[in-house]
């Protein structure tokens, strides 16, 4: 095998989250690791009768073109161009395979191998994992209640570093769930503005909010911003439907790469998403049922976490996503250790350690309120407590 | 934008026959170009119930493993197994977002810049485009009627060359229409053994022979044989399923890379896609019927070119795949420029150009019979001989 393989697999470790996934699929486990969406809330009566009126079409099972099924990009650029206030056309949105392919797509077309790459501190992991897959150098910047902190982004930038792109999931984040704030939205645009890198606004979650939408993107206030979402996490993953917009110049070079990468996406599972996204009575109703029944999860999720804890947790505000970032106060805690007793006790997570890059977040865990009901949540969260103070004590 | 991606742009130009299909699409214009298959020879009936079923299961919408739903990689394996003569396991098999994916993959593993690659003269313009996008050194050796001519590997070898990979597409060749013999499938396996480069033996077109089926995979005759077949040609190529197998480390080195690419595929195609694959009786009848159709088209056009040409010609045999490779005699002829003439009488090809890596093959063009009716095939060529006359005087 060739060097740049050794080298790529040494920085390229399979994905901690899926590995955990794998070892906690133990049917007496509750996985609250995991960042599945609840497959009861996927519309899959909606997807079957779509399919059914998609495989009248002789052009749903054939090839496609590179950057997506045209009416599905119609209604993706109608909807991006309504959350950034401006027009977008179909030209002005590639439809990946998951946003992961767009994130994937997007580190070929931006980066060279010891470019930098600046991402949040916890970062999601399968950005991590691209960008070390790209040889970059990866940089974090700090995260708090505010989303990332654009002061010490601003301190970096004016110690010297240049990075070639800074990585943001703005909405809910994966795994800490705040939400950049409108102030901190502009204050990245205009550094990326006046410092010339690239903003990749990774956003999979914004429409799954519980108290109100988040913010206008960070996408309508500057042109060096690539916006990817997803129809994962509100439709259905199996779809395998993301996409980004943004530099015409980009978008042209991702297509490129997609040929190349696997030449198209499936024309079935397009055309079900184009049905599903320009219905918009039913998508409104959909995703307000999602909305409150996430948003129930979730609160039942952090109520249970801090009525079992107390003062020996702190958690993040449950406003949107599916992630509850909870902090135990206990400096001598490490969660990875904690793990192997929670598996015993019959509950998983991933610990803070799997999102960390400079930092290592020891006493952090990250739970997924998504995809389990209130009564197994709370008794996911017993068995947490039990695990504690069975570690506490060992 | 950072060097790396000015200078792939410059190797990768966007596929000269996808550019081509965009311009071809007047309903005017008979395409010969393209390698689709006929929608109308899509089981989309059958799909539909598959899709039906599949969508009775909630797992139909999840996320899926990496590698594939683990039941398609068991009839996978059963299938591939059979083919190379020894057990395969679920274990052994990854499936790919079209077997594209799997040559991007690859690539990625195993190749480092610089790398030398040799494929076949003409070649494959999809690997061309992922040999080149990973800047290795791409050279090529000749393919005539017995398919890749190893002998001319082995000078290449002995001469010092050290190629990484070498790339076969072994059965009914695109753009070449040939087939690799027994005989050399052994001399090139050996070679890979004897020398440590791996074979890439790309072979979407396997199962649609028309005469009989194709000699034992190159995979049965050595360990450095990655294998890669799809779904696309055979069932629907909205199925997004291709597949690859051969050395374990390579398959976990390209699983861990697909995690970054694109997490997964699409649980509810690989449901499909596994359901048909696994009716032996329905895919065995349909496989028949497929060559059947097929085969009478093939026949068609390879008729009607040497009746309208006559010596003019020459025209390789089509006895599987889906494209009759057509060399005119007349040296001065530039089929490039031809196509233009043929364009504004209807018809369209690609010319040989497309494929050349150290040969021109200006006097080739590659006909895809697949996708057209015997009748409008008939047309198609009758308005290809008047295209060629006119220009001939031009």
């Amino acid at each position: 095998m060739p060097q740049s393989l050794a080298r790529r697999m040494d920085g390229l470790h399979s994905s901690a989250i899926r590995d955990l996934l794998t070892l906690t699929a133990r049917p007496d486990v509750v996985s609250l690791a995991g960042g599945l969406p609840d497959p009861e809330f996927i519309p899959r009566e909606r997807i079957r009768k779509e399919a059914e009126l998609a495989l009248t079409d002789p052009a749903s099972v054939q090839y496609g073109e590179t950057t997506g099924l045209r009416r599905l990009r119609d209604v993706l650029a109608a909807r991006e161009g309504a959350k950034i206030g401006r027009p977008l056309g179909a030209a002005d949105v590639v439809v990946t395979h998951g946003s992961q392919q767009a994130l994937s797509l997007l580190a070929q077309v931006l980066l060279d191998p010891g470019d930098v790459v600046i991402v949040e501190e916890p970062a999601y992991t399968g950005a991590l994992q691209v960008f070390r897959a790209a040889e970059a150098d990866v940089r974090s910047v700090a995260l708090d209640a505010d989303g990332m902190d654009t002061a010490a982004l601003q301190g970096m930038l004016e110690d010297g570093l240049r990075p070639a792109v800074v990585h943001t999931v703005s909405n809910f984040h994966n795994p800490r769930g705040v939400v950049l704030t409108p102030g901190r939205r502009e204050h990245l645009a205009a550094l990326a503005d006046r410092y010339g890198f690239w903003v990749i606004e990774d956003d999979p979650y914004g429409e799954l909010f519980f108290d109100g939408p988040p913010p206008a993107p960070v996408a309508a206030l500057s042109d060096r911003v690539i916006r990817l979402s997803s129809a994962s996490k509100i439709l259905a993953p199996a779809l395998r439907v993301g996409w980004l917009h943004g530099d015409r110049r980009v978008c042209e070079a991702v297509e490129l790469l997609k040929q190349g990468a696997d030449l198209c996406g499936s024309s079935l599972t397009h055309q079900i998403a184009a049905g599903l996204l320009s219905d918009e009575p039913w998508l409104d109703l959909h995703l307000e049922t999602l909305r409150a029944r996430y948003g129930s999860r979730a609160r039942a999720l952090a109520d249970g976490v801090t009525s079992t804890f107390g003062d020996r947790v702190r958690v993040s505000s449950a406003a949107g996503g599916m992630f509850c970032w909870t902090e135990f106060t206990d400096a001598d805690l490490d969660t990875a250790a904690l793990l192997q007793t929670a598996v015993d006790h019959g509950v998983a997570f991933v610990p803070g350690a799997a999102f960390g890059v400079a930092a290592e977040h020891r006493g952090a865990v990250r739970l997924c309120f998504a995809t389990c009901s209130e009564d197994v949540l709370a008794g996911a969260v017993a068995r947490l407590g039990d695990a504690y103070t069975a570690h506490a004590q060992s």
